[in-house]
């Protein structure tokens, strides 16, 4: 008998559908080899995107030259434009406002053959701290409501390039998902004067059998309403409401969670197509009490159809429960090994 | 400059990114071949799907045997089950319940190679009138809060058998998204003591800017707020809330703009993969005044990336405008040429 989930925060309901079960393998497709071909985010090409706005590079290096190790750009191609004042209007019953925001792109590392979780934990980390640093930046200006961090990575996940890197837009609206989480999360606390995803980890803990790994300072666990297989929430385990108020001490963790999850994931599905995508608070809002930062990531094997898009529900085939015991079975520390050998192999 | 657009019913932005401005043949793939094999739902094979709960059949041919028009079938593979309460329960903090309901699927013709449009008219009224006379008959049973009635053509829209068909899901919840348009009509209704579907309409008709086609009792348009290339809308001229009162003098007026408007869609876009989705209203609610039933067509031309799923925003590179008057320009009567010499060619 399949099984209806309510998501705790949103209005959402999600059909496990636990007769169909699929495991890992049902899931696999032939991985994707490298394309190739000219990359303007590879290092050597620096003056074929705009002019970066952020590096993190060796001393005695000059902008938008050689030796980055992590670069962030404006996007060539901007879904929103920096110029210009929102000029909010009616055209007729209709609202509109001018595309007015930012779009930017972090290339994460100058090797076009690393996925995030390829690069050692510390150049993950500077990763993080990088997303940090334009996300304050970008937060100071006041046009902006909202900015939303995600990473897309293969072409199913909706990647333009391969070359792997996240993307950071500031919107001049609060975007209806954060607002419908925001809401969730208010409503909860309203109630019990408790934060509903502090909640959610004490129970998740206690029960344990949607935890896929934990360290010091972060969890990760397959959430109880899942819309997809293998979807993974990488939380803080202390309540820190937005991402950049994480305390500096935590970014270590963060980037060991994530390179953890990703290789779990990358094992267990054969490096799929996935999103990452940052939940964190609004502008001017850093501090709630009600809401609770927090990274949702997630594998593209199913392809969502007709009924998702027209009742906002999800068909889950592999329940949370089966999905977080697969990944918390995968022996990371021979993948890890597997992965210090290449950069040796790499380095020689 | 890019626009943000606002969907009038829903707290939903759309960016129109009108630079790139993409014309059809940037959304041209390879039109995918019929890849054959064994089909249960072509004629012969009635036997291989479960028993039918409706077919339009010719008079002395008996029920799961040849001879049949429309034929309705319990989905192999539900993702919901018929039989049994809800026992809805708490698991901590979390809510589930048994996933009742029902999943029915509308083969919409004996014939493997034929799409919906490329029907006779009269042929899709039948579709039509079946999913009516099913829609009812799901609404009988009390457990049950909304049906959902789509369609998934190709690959890339979820569709994993290639004969043309439709399904029919009825929910024991009202979907989110059918709360949220329900919610938004009702707002406008209170300040306005209007439906803003009519409202929709009479500005529509008269800028005519994104009107597509339109015939006695229907019209399709592309939407102020498209989320997605193409999209086009089918709505009744006049106020009715719910698919299933529709007159049944409309019946014909309703296949021929389907017909129509997916024959435009074809034409433009290489027979692209799409979606149809009936919203309508809830069960025991027929006669909403605030709420107007319609049909969205979303041909799948563009991949959902990270930025839409963590935002719920959406960014359509192809102004609707722009797609209205490429739908609008196209000339049926000679695809509608072509399409009868293939019924001829087929009836010798």
């Amino acid at each position: 008998m399949p099984e209806l989930r309510k998501s705790p925060i949103l209005e959402r309901w999600v059909i496990i559908s636990t007769e169909r079960g699929k495991r890992p393998d049902d899931y696999k497709r032939e991985k994707p080899s490298l394309k190739g071909g000219f990359c303007p985010f590879c290092t050597g090409n620096e003056d074929k995107t705009p002019k970066e706005v952020l590096a993190y590079r060796d001393p005695h290096t000059l902008p938008n030259e050689k030796g980055w190790k992590v670069r962030v750009v404006p996007n060539k191609f901007p879904a929103l434009q920096i110029e210009g004042d929102l000029a909010k209007s009616a055209d007729g019953i209709y609202d509109k406002m001018r595309g007015v925001g930012a779009h930017e792109v972090l290339i994460e590392s100058p090797d076009h053959t690393k996925n995030l979780q390829h690069l050692p934990v510390d150049h993950i980390e500077s990763v993080f701290w990088a997303l940090r640093e334009r996300c304050i930046d970008l937060k100071k200006d006041s046009r902006f409501k909202y900015i939303l961090i995600f990473k897309n990575w293969g072409e199913d996940a909706g990647a333009s390039l391969e070359h792997s890197h996240m993307q950071l837009i500031a919107t001049p609206i609060i975007p209806k998902r954060a607002i419908e989480e925001l809401n969730g999360a208010k409503f909860h606390y309203k109630l019990k004067e408790r934060c509903i995803y502090c909640d959610i980890l004490k129970q998740e803990i206690r029960e344990a059998k949607r935890v896929i790994y934990q360290n010091d300072n972060f969890i990760a666990i397959a959430p109880y309403a899942a819309r997809f297989p293998y979807e993974t929430w990488v939380l803080p385990l202390k309540h820190v409401a937005s991402f950049e108020n994480t305390p500096s001490g935590c970014f270590h963790s963060l980037a060991d969670i994530m390179k953890n999850v990703l290789l779990r994931i990358d094992s267990a599905l054969d490096a799929p197509p996935f999103n990452v995508i940052i939940h964190s608070t609004p502008c001017g809002e850093p501090d709630l009490d009600y809401y609770h930062w927090h990274i949702e990531i997630m594998p593209k094997l199913t392809r969502v159809a007709g009924f998702e898009w027209g009742s906002g529900f999800y068909i889950n085939p592999t329940p949370p429960e089966d999905a977080a015991e697969v990944l918390r079975n995968i022996d990371v520390s021979s993948l890890e090994e597997i992965n210090r050998e290449t950069e040796k192999v790499e380095e020689n």
